[in-house]
């Protein structure tokens, strides 16, 4: 390889957008070349993401999309879908951070979606959450990133299906508590400081769409709800399982050992001393960490699982770019090293 | 009744203390005669309780008692058992705050707690919970108010069994998330700012000990995780239920109001316009209020019900001036008439 | 007087029009016939203010004023200049809680504002801080309430003054910390929750029109700076001066017993022990009460002046009130006792 | 050179400990090979930070000192100065986070402190601030990393001076605003979260020791006054000053750039679009890098200078590894390229 992959990020003035900015101006295989943005074009990227303040780079119009090598999608739902063609022309991979083209089927985006404009790419495309399928990455031209609560969900549950500790018709309740950054940039009257604020907020409390990105690729229905909390970056996983046989302690420590004793983004934490016992999004704030715990539960014959992670990384932008690194053979970890903050007020 | 009763706060400097003296002082049938702390005593209440600055009154030794006709014991677990016959003789009626007379039985305190000094008084005790058991409270001598988390559970839980829209032997989640205050007064690593603010953290993953208190009145087991999230007032809990037989909405909203339309502090909010959908502590903050709903899952079978309450309120101070007021036959909602703030920021 | 009086709020779905409903339901002597909003017209209160979901009261056009005792004006600045009379037709007493009529002169109208569309009236209104004016308030028909800011630095202030402390040509250092519901309901990007979180932010470093109202009122000139912290309610003002003579604390502390030994929501807190030795805003919160304050820095020959409220209560609703109260000859104290949470998150 | 430099942190448990064990670990020219800890030996430095539970590192005892090339002290103030020899045997270069090395003379720390153990080293040491004086630190054996408020105020106000816009007798108003790990690790009454969160709390109102720090270096004396506010990181300086001569924003453009165009770490922000206008802590929460601004107040005659860092960073461990870089000849950005994180809730 001579020289770095040149990037380009679409809808560089949200809050994903920002993120992979920063991210992959500080990876050692990529040069960004554009960002676009409808509403900021012309104006420096610095002057929407304070921390780029010392960035020399403009957005441009979304109309005009430079020849890069890469494309991060970071538009709303809905625009990879209609741009796409666009998209693949510019660059011979695209990187998806909506949800445009995460599940299988025309049927999946029918129930859940209002449909799908492009039904014919959805097989082309592979969804991207490494630690579950990372070997279909490889070489892949249209890559869908993971959802950030289907990142959390999966990752907690993985090694109970992988170990084969719960069976098929399990009821398992997912009990998700998120920052507001997910609501993304620009505001709102329910996502307003005084408004938002000290909230434990129910905003979905049954059927939310990431059931299906987590029925897909966990091979089970979950019964998911969703939390607002007073953060801004995090999303946090409560899994309550009833295994039909008993689970001590140990099993489920070899079971999130067998599936995760290899990754580099992925933490156990179950028990020990000190004031984190068990994953917390203010732990991995602002890093591309997954933190996995469990706790068993003998009198009620629970299992609980927990799962936290930053929402704008390991649920997005970080996210992405560990599946670009995947995807073209560099190394997994590059431009992800970055460790997060200890004390962080809310993350 | 000639002039209003008099009224001792044993404990008057942690949280749940500083909120009684709050209170009563603003009960039209209440004169507070005396605040007892062990630590601050001489010294002003305000100097603890910064809202209550503009106070004339003086904490004084614990092991002074004045002779009183209501005492409210605020000490931590243990203590009112400990000194039970000096409260009884010091006053007519002592209500109690802590968990040392809430369970029924000796076996059940050997179980959760550490076994129980006078379990002879068990049975004379009455629990209160008033919209559970107000029949039992006019008179009693002894009173346990009701706990928090446990007060937000049964709550939300209440109507399904009332309605009988749960069986017996169902697998109900109690997922519960809770403010700083609930560790009460005085500090320690893990609840100091810098590791508290911003948390989604597990703190009772399992086995807490609501769920006897859950358990004896709602006369069902539970499983609860307990997290502590960015608000210093407040507990919510979210209880995912799978009923037998499918639930409609219009079952919900029958059952609820069957169990609490006459009820002076409770609030069924299920869906609606506008910011507040659901209920939230936030909405509840400074109150004695109760906010219930509830929202039906289709898709899952599942009925999710939610629960709001300030820990400080109907969680404890509030709920001990609710029991009193019914005890000693004043008007119910006597003294507890706020109606909380909005905008309130983290509550 | 037989009953209480009637009163109507117009711009009742702002959040100082939720706090008005709030104080005037609990007021012994007014009622409320009305509440006007344009936005939420025919809904009820409680839809956009959720402590106030028990209410059986829904917002009403404000094209279609009743005829009442009291109307009090929470609308947006430059509403009530251009419907001064048809608030006048409907109500004997119109109290306005926005800057319409807080300033003497058409001039100063010119160099703060965009004019005045009524000048004629200035000399007929009565600002209202009753701390400082509360002579000139009985029977007045038209009373501007003083705004938040200028209150927080005016009570900090006055006392200097009043004990001749400060020589005329003084340069006084105000500098501001305050909430977000300074911005009132609705949102923007730079009140969205994300942005506005944890912020230490300059948002009026000069030229504030708080300025002018503290200069007409003071009588002398200040230098403003204000600062969006993380809060919802508050305002905190530091104000740093520099005596020409040397000034003791014992001098400070006949200056402010001498100004505020009989206010009643005043209190002086300079010093002491525990937790909460100055004003804050967090001491105060939900309540009418300011807190004021002082030390002496003697190296520098400065004092520093601490100020505290509610910029909702003391700094909006509650002087209201209050204004109202001595406009009519009530109790100064009715509808005002709440004495504010203790612990509060963030107020 | 052959190889990294060694380095151990002596003290590493704290909050800057913490943070210079992340930051070295990232830096291309220190290896860790040893963090000491009093109350945490033979425990991973993951179980006191959770950020590095990846770290295969664990505390030792403080009394066995490994031979290094450079030992940073995260000690409280009065343990360097007490164990310095044992420090300079076990290192060629120290670098002492405290105040124990700031100040010249014996005198100061007399006034400021409880006087000094080793006078005689004073004049040896360098205070670090390199945007002040890195000419000294190329070679410095012993170096005193400056302050985090004094860094905030000095960095302000630099400008000013060095463009000879004030004059000597000005009375200058330094306001402070900072977050809750300045009080470091381990909590206590005032730090807890339901006493801490949302405060603006005076906790410094005057003789703060950093005037000393300021007015060693600045060359004139400052009216220094603290508040806690509700983040964890940051520090945030308001300088209110009073030019004799009227200042333009021109001239200030003009100072500000002639200071700092050629600085690394930091950015001038004055006014433009956008969200973040004005220095801001948030806007710099995890980065070495520090924002200055100014806004001119002609009816006043003021200028009003912000300032804004992480403390945590430039205004502590940053800071030391920048000096660090200095002192060896290494980068002087090397190890402090991370940019900070956009959104970020209470940094």
């Amino acid at each position: 390889m001579s020289g770095p992959h040149t990037a380009s990020v679409v809808g560089g003035s949200g809050f994903t957008g920002g993120e992979l900015l920063r991210l992959l101006s500080g990876h050692p295989n990529f040069e960004v070349v554009q960002a676009t943005s409808r509403g900021y074009a012309n104006k420096t990227v610095g002057s929407v993401h304070p921390n780029l303040r010392g960035r020399d780079l403009r957005f441009s119009s979304p109309a005009d999309l430079e020849s890069v090598d890469v494309l991060f999608a970071c538009t709303p739902h809905g625009v990879t879908m209609e741009r796409i063609d666009a998209f693949r022309e510019a660059a011979d991979t695209v990187v998806d951070l909506s949800a445009d083209f995460r599940l299988d089927s025309e049927a999946e985006y029918d129930e859940w979606y209002d449909g799908h404009d492009r039904p014919e790419l959805l097989e082309e495309a592979e969804y991207a959450l490494p630690e579950l399928n990372r070997e279909n990455l490889p070489g892949a031209a249209l890559i869908a990133s993971g959802g950030c609560n289907a990142t959390a969900a999966i990752l907690g549950l993985k090694p109970l299906f992988e170990a084969d500790l719960l069976a098929g018709e399990e009821r398992i309740v997912v009990d998700v508590k998120v920052g507001s950054s997910e609501g993304g940039a620009g505001g709102g009257e329910a996502s307003s400081h005084p408004e938002r604020s000290g909230v434990v907020r129910p905003y979905a409390p049954t059927g939310h769409r990431h059931e299906a990105e987590i029925e897909a690729f966990l091979g089970t229905g979950v019964s998911f709800t969703a939390h607002a909390v007073d953060m801004t970056r995090g999303a946090s996983a409560t899994c309550h399982v009833y295994p039909e046989a008993p689970v001590s302690t140990a099993d489920l420590w070899t079971a999130f050992r067998d599936s995760y004793a290899e990754e580099p983004f992925v933490r156990i934490v179950a028990g020990g001393s000190g004031v984190y016992r068990y994953p917390e999004p203010k732990a991995v704030a602002g890093s591309n960490y997954a933190e996995v715990g469990f706790e068993v539960d003998p009198k009620n014959g629970r299992v609980v699982v927990f799962s936290a992670i930053d929402n704008m990384m390991k649920g997005s932008a970080g996210q992405a770019v560990h599946a670009a690194n995947v995807a073209l053979g560099f190394e997994e970890t590059a431009g992800l090293g970055f460790e997060g903050l200890h004390p962080v007020g809310s993350p």
